[in-house]
């Protein structure tokens, strides 16, 4: 260190820069998104490509912006695939919307981390009552929302994982609490070595990593015929569990499976936890954007008898990733199992409002609370329905074009925007099918699997979707059709 | 679902309008920024100050971008608390710039998620090779650089808290394997509860809440007289839990702790971990960024004896939140711990490029490699350094105005961008000048406490900050020292 250091000047990015680079990067994102559908929907690159396109090692010397500007092309474009193409029908949808882009600029400029109340205010609160507002939209139960006065709420995670990690570390902490009460001779590895959870055999891969993180056993149960979790084989199994020494601690009930789009039996399984003091914990990831609409909330029937429930408006509701909301009706739970508490955060207002490190796995937290605002206003609740509701009506217009041609079936009920179907053949066809939709390029597609059957899933993903996308993207299904079925 | 809802519109944000908003919003981030100095650094908003500021429920109709934009003064600033100003100076910084914001809006119109390499090449191979970047930058030994042709190499986490629990399941599923083929009689409930891992008393509560979520027992072992943890203690500590029948499988050492940025000897840890095969991560969360200078790497000698090593950029190197970089020489212990494979995921290039999903907690992941590529490309290694070493100046500024009063005294050696201070006098006295300075509301600090001794931090956290910033909020000390003195 020296004297010298103190005067030292960045040679670097001034505010007239900023302004000129973040206008540029405006106009590229606009002209990027609205002809989006031109691209080729996943790129050809193959594993390796992009370390040859820069080089090895940092630049000394600040660059110019523009040319960053002039590499995104060559070195990210090209090896990018197109989430937000109407092409695209992969996985779920992830959001993308131009409010939400917006709201993050601003939040990397105020760039605090919202650890604690009085560590930036302004991000726990408005977060507190987004989450209020997105519960009324849903049509959650009071019991769930921060003003109903108790010490309910809503927080917003990072992913859905998250949210099932932290409800499974508050089921596990509220039951290990009761049966060392009720048990006090056995010792906290007695009890974890006890505690058994239950999802649907259809549940998330993340359902079976937060057993495996949270160190618990997790039974996936068979579902029925239409891939539904039912309160029987759910009460069944926990029978058979106490009777042989277990203790029930946790059920997942899913909304809107990743393979199918099923859904749970949540009446059902609300009954079974109520009545057994089992925390239930809702994963409706990608379905629960579809509750804003009331003619789909009967899907949720039952929510009442819930501890917690999530939903990503990142995935279907136009708020950019990362935007999980969760709604927990005892936080103490999840508070109480985190309790770290150093001086250095402490704070004087401890306790009038939520600390929301206390609430999620890591300690920092971006003001993400921005992008809900931004999004509920500029586009109202009524737009957001429409684009629900529009994206459940292209889902079914595919579903009708694959109906019609006699060598396809439907695998699985059509709720929402997903249609899975098939070939009326073996899955050997059907993954030739897959390969030949994938392999022209044109559009994109992921295959699932259940009880042996192999079937392709067409996700409506993109808010650029029209009817006329979905009638190339079946016309992409058909021809490869055609080709597999003229083979033989 | 009727048919009209085929042909629904929205009536929000188009593309014009979002360029006039996003530009607004530019303008409106500049200036912000520029004059982030003249604000109020904490506001002096009252625990539920939001909510009468805004409607109880989400709008239903759309509401134009300019509604918006006039009401971030009233409802956000009003309760943000300014992390970016030069009068900011509690916990430890967190980053900020330019570049990295303009590379979060690609990020955010891109919107991939970066699950696995088909999901969007781009997307895994830029953070490969940034990380490479990062790594030399360092000069982290090429055992953990991708480039080294291994398995080794880096990824973006989320956070250090998630950094030091993957290491930490890395650590846990490889030990648990060695112990199972030595004792393949022991249940895993067996191995589990006589696992032991270890970290300085001073480590982040993050360590703690790594060893909670692990379910594995943690040890906070006692430092020397500067907070260090040295290599002796850790051995005495090992070989008393293996007399005892534990099993040592996990050591984090901390390279600039948070209360007073105190650093582990490495080089002795390194020494007793490699002969005894524990896994050993270093935490450099705050202090990783310094080791871009060489004459600060000193400090980090040893770290060729590390499985793991994570800092964070989005602390002090400009990099807005979230980016944790962590590097892992045996990245195949995380990946077998969350060996989850579901169809929907796979894709025919696995295993020629690191699926990233399997190096994390949660599935999603946004394109944070951006805001890495365009930082270090719009700074260059020179002005990075040149942010480091100033701050570091600015730090021994401070220390040497506070060690030139009397009535003070330095409490830790500074080292980095932290001073640690306090009034020759008892706890209360110190905590009331604390008060009195946070009272005052031009400047923000938090305090510490170590072995009883409490004392107050002034970390250097703005990249606006200069000299005369350095000397009003010494003066801002010195004025409330004067005041608590004076009225004894």
């Amino acid at each position: 260190m020296s004297d010298q250091d103190l005067k030292l000047k960045f040679e670097t990015m001034e505010a007239g820069d900023f302004k000129d680079f973040a206008k540029a990067m405006t106009d590229y994102i606009a002209e990027y998104l609205e002809n989006i559908r031109d691209r080729q929907v996943v790129p050809s690159v193959k594993p390796g490509y992009l370390r040859p396109l820069v080089p090895e090692q940092a630049p000394e010397k600040a660059e110019p912006w523009t040319a960053v500007m002039a590499d995104i092309e060559r070195v990210v474009m090209s090896g990018v695939t197109h989430w937000h193409s109407p092409r695209f029908h992969a996985y779920f949808p992830t959001a993308n919307s131009y409010p939400a882009i917006v709201a993050d600029m601003l939040s990397g400029a105020i760039a605090c981390i919202g650890f604690t109340w009085i560590a930036s205010p302004a991000c726990t609160e408005l977060e507190v009552v987004m989450l209020d507002w997105l519960g009324q939209m849903l049509g959650l139960p009071e019991s769930f929302l921060a003003r109903s006065g108790g010490e309910a709420g809503g927080v917003i995670q990072g992913t859905a994982s998250e949210a099932t990690l932290v409800a499974l570390l508050g089921a596990k902490n509220r039951t290990m609490l009761r049966v060392k009460e009720q048990h006090p001779e056995w010792t906290d590895t007695d009890i974890l070595s006890k505690l058994v959870g239950y999802c649907n055999k259809q549940a998330h891969s993340s359902v079976e990593r937060a057993g495996l993180l949270g160190g618990v056993k997790l039974r996936a149960l068979q579902p029925d015929g239409k891939r539904r979790l039912r309160g029987d084989t759910l009460k069944d199994a926990i029978e058979e569990d106490v009777r042989n020494g277990l203790i029930p601690f946790y059920v997942v009930a899913t909304l809107g499976t990743t393979s199918s789009c099923a859904f749970d039996n949540l009446e059902e399984i609300g009954e079974v936890c109520s009545s057994k003091n089992i925390w239930l914990h809702v994963d409706a990831a990608y379905a629960g954007s579809a509750f804003i609409c009331p003619e789909y909330r009967y899907l949720m029937k039952g929510v009442d008898k819930a501890d917690s429930f999530n939903f990503n408006p990142h995935k279907w509701m136009l708020v950019n990733f990362d935007c999980s909301a969760m709604w927990l009706k005892e936080p103490r739970w999840i508070i109480d199992a985190f309790n770290v508490d150093p001086l250095y955060l402490k704070h004087d207002q401890q306790g009038s409002a939520p600390d929301y490190r206390h609430w999620q796995i890591p300690l920092g937290r971006r003001f993400r609370a921005l992008k809900l605002w931004f999004v509920l206003r500029l586009y109202g609740v009524e737009n957001l329905q429409k684009h629900i509701r529009k994206h459940i009506a292209l889902a079914h217009l595919f579903e009708r074009l694959c109906s019609a041609d006699e060598r396809f079936e439907i695998y699985e009920e059509v709720t929402m925007g997903l249609v899975c179907f098939r070939l009326k053949g073996g899955n050997e066809q059907n993954e030739e099918l897959l390969r030949r939709i994938n392999g022209r390029g044109k559009i994109h597609l992921v295959p699932s699997k259940i009880d042996d059957t192999y079937f392709l899933r067409v996700a409506i993903c993109s808010r650029f979707s029209e009817e006329s996308d979905i009638h190339i993207s079946w016309e992409e299904v058909k021809a490869s059709a055609d080709e597999i079925l003229k083979a033989r």
